[in-house]
């Protein structure tokens, strides 16, 4: 097992942040400022062609960490942000750029290659979070929830489907073709995003990936605009979502 | 043009409690105790069976009002509530009893009656809003919203389809048949509630009226239960979303 390693810190707003690296795997972690309490857990994965440090991750940490006082983290995925790109990235990369400048759906190859870089993540994530939970400020008993659409849920869903560890989470975006049978594995509670116009994918298969969690207590919010749009305030309903499952009060209205 | 008659008032945690009447239709306008300044004001539909006292109603409008600060104000429909009922109501009101009774779909007999009442409360519910908008901490000039599911829905969708004061509303619960022309004649943003294994109203159905809406802003909450299962942050949402359009801060964190 490796063990953080953190390589840079720095402060702003009321929020430390830290680099970090488990084994070959580079995050972030984000946490409040003031007392060394422990405190829940958000584990946060990135959109595909993203990275850790990307301004809407940091945008929802500031968010967590600031208005609900828990700790954030986020790595990168295979392939991206400060991790080296293999043949077989780059082959999916212009596989996926090719389609865009076709003007032909990207939803087979963003398929295909989340499904692929979900196999390999699943470990890096359950690793990271061993190793974050040797953090005398998280611990090995916290609440733990996690926060990923897009290639976030690509990846999450066959991450919490195999953590228990993981008690809530927030998804969305995704087909259900390679994750309603993960889905079926998951009874935490779930926030799930769509959005109703998505040009990429459609109503009837956002549809189906949220019937697939066998969670009781699971809300869809379906908002009117294309793939990109989802609105900001889906951020705070997230945060709401973490504070009345990962037992935190929000510090301020949210 | 009625205009309206105070009947009595009480006042509990920061809110003023008062029943009025316009014409022949009584209701209950909830304020903030201080400050007379001008405040938005949200129009409440209550439940079918139900009226405008219900702890459902109060329990709305008390977040409502000491949470953001608005003017709540809801009047029992017609034939519920401590208005009389004709012959035609209590043929209608038995034979959703039978139905009940039977154990068959209550939702033709409650289409069919919601339908018949709308007709009659659209008017009643527009003489309000004249009445309400000549008192000094309304004003004829402020933001209007319009919260109602079940039979709030069934009237509010045909009341904001013709009433340009009401500029954001909060529905759910109820069948396409009626509504669907109607919802799109609306543009305003809209939030929507749904029961995802809803027993009375088929998913489908569901998705069909939230689809009919006009509106470029629109968001869909589907909830994991049944009809009567509709979770109480709901309400908290609501209040949110009205914050977001009718332009007053929280007051505390909802």
């Amino acid at each position: 097992m490796h063990s953080l390693q953190f390589t840079a810190e720095s402060s702003s707003k009321g929020v430390v942040e830290r680099d970090f690296v488990v084994g070959e795997v580079p995050g972030v972690l984000w946490s409040p400022a003031s007392g060394a309490d422990r405190a829940p857990l958000v584990l946060m994965g990135h959109g595909g062609g993203n990275h850790k440090r990307h301004p809407a991750m940091a945008g929802r940490a500031q968010s967590f960490v600031a208005g609900c006082g828990f700790h954030v983290a986020v790595i990168d995925a295979p392939g991206h942000g400060d991790r080296p790109r293999t043949a077989h990235d780059e082959q999916e990369v212009a596989a996926l750029a090719a389609a865009r400048a076709a003007g032909e759906p990207e939803g087979p190859g963003a398929r295909r290659y989340s499904g692929y870089l979900a196999e390999l993540a699943v470990p890096e994530w359950r690793a990271t979070l061993d190793a974050l939970q040797e953090l005398a400020e998280i611990g090995a008993d916290g609440p733990v929830g996690y926060f990923g659409i897009n290639l976030g849920t690509a990846i999450g869903v066959p991450l919490v489907a195999v953590e228990p560890r993981i008690t809530a989470a927030v998804f969305g975006l995704h087909w259900p073709d390679d994750l309603a049978e993960k889905a079926k594995q998951i009874t935490v509670p779930i926030e799930f995003d769509m959005q109703w116009d998505d040009e990429d994918i459609p109503r009837e298969a956002a549809l189906a990936l949220f019937d697939a969690f066998a969670s009781t207590e699971k809300t869809l919010h379906a908002n009117a605009g294309k793939h990109h749009d989802v609105p900001r305030f889906e951020v705070d309903s997230a945060a709401r979502f973490f504070a009345r499952h990962l037992g935190r009060v929000l510090t301020s209205p949210a």
